[in-house]
């Protein structure tokens, strides 16, 4: 992966060296990492870190963490070190397929488990020409595998993060099963009265809390866009430029 | 059930006795009927009937459907047949549970199946005093047997329509499997900004159409009730009270 280049996120707290083709990080990952309840001194394990932007968007928030990644791609898992590195934080990338991951790895349980599974089935859909960008999108892994790993991985009372697109919340509800408990779903639309676009979902292991649907995250206000600057509502801007977490209700 | 009263739907189209103590309908078997997206000549089944609020709301918007409804509480299923009856509606009220459908019934498909399923789990929550309102209310069947056997209960192509607690919606996504598709979620809630209350849920018998989760619809305008008046919004009004179908984006 010889052809990179260096993207500035939540306003310039964090640098990160990207493929210039590929895989790159847009809106999902940084929502995604703004959305994880972490506290100084827990541990969080990211699932298919890619270049490592949910999970070191995570570390610029909540400093004091200890950060873990798998990633199948070594270019990406190798990416995502020397991203840890030129940002001043410590995290341990791991190479593996998230089927079967490294037994030390297996051997570990963590207080957070995130993840943005790739947003298209795996068998279905055009294949990209680029095969680490489809790795990325598509996947060859089942959303149930991206589950049943996390939910693994979770200690008891640890907590689930995830960002889907929205018509794939199907499937993560039917692979989360009664190991995890107090979901909680955050449809994101771009404006109000549109269908959901993305849902964010957060799960509780071992819980007893009951399912919960919540009112839709607006991107944006107002009908349209009005204008060649973004305009992002208040919250949404917060996050994406001063890093601030999600304010999202239990 | 000796007790009963009679009660005006649908702004006095339709009239229902119904049991004085135990389960009395609500807002909810009305706005299920008003999202079944029925016609003329059409097959109908309805799982649990009970007295028959959404069945025969459903016969009333649409004349001309084949009505049949199942109902495991013999006095349920005769007070339906009474009040078919009293509304000049033909239809077939069948005694029997839905884990074990009689024979006759087991070899029909229909058009359309529609249920507003017990909203509490099976052997979970108080128990109510009154045991017929209790087995409407939390029942002693799983959501996974009445997704089962409305699914069975479908021809290719027939509509799936139920309206659940908000809570429950894991439960339901859990059982539907692929012999269902475009599986569509509409929130529904009190007012903007609150989490949903109850779902309505429509799946498509064999088709490929993606999950949608669309945007919430809500009861009622504003953030409180300001009046002794009910305030409904008019497209909500003009279901309860003029019989109109739900206008719910596919």
């Amino acid at each position: 992966m010889t052809d990179t280049t260096c993207d500035a996120f939540l306003g310039g707290r964090l640098t990160l060296e990207q493929p210039a083709r590929g895989y790159r990080a847009g809106l999902d990952p940084v929502l995604l990492a703004a959305a994880v309840k972490a506290r100084a001194g827990e541990t969080v394990l990211e699932l298919g870190c890619g270049a490592g932007a949910a999970l070191l968007c995570l570390g610029t928030r909540v400093p004091g963490l200890v950060l873990h990644g798998v990633e199948v791609q070594p270019a990406y898992a190798e990416l995502c070190r020397r991203n840890a590195a030129r940002n001043g934080m410590q995290a341990t990338i791991w190479d593996g397929d998230l089927r079967a991951l490294p037994p030390a790895l297996s051997n570990m349980t963590f207080h957070h488990v995130l993840a943005n599974p790739p947003y298209f089935e795996a068998g279905r859909g055009k294949a990209s020409a680029l095969h680490d960008r489809d790795l990325a999108l598509r996947g060859d892994t089942t959303t149930a595998n991206w589950i049943e790993t996390a939910t693994r991985r979770l200690r008891p009372k640890g907590w689930l993060t995830l960002i889907h697109k929205a018509d794939r919340l199907h499937d993560v509800l039917r692979a989360m099963d009664d190991r995890l408990g107090a979901i909680s779903v955050y449809p994101i639309t771009g404006r109000a009265g549109r269908p959901a676009d993305r849902v964010l979902v957060r799960a509780h292991k071992g819980a007893r809390g009951p399912f919960r649907l919540h009112p839709p995250v607006h991107l944006h206000d107002g009908p349209q866009h009005r204008s060649d600057q973004p305009d992002y509502r208040p919250e949404i801007g917060a996050i994406l430029r001063d890093g601030a977490s999600f304010p999202l209700p239990d």
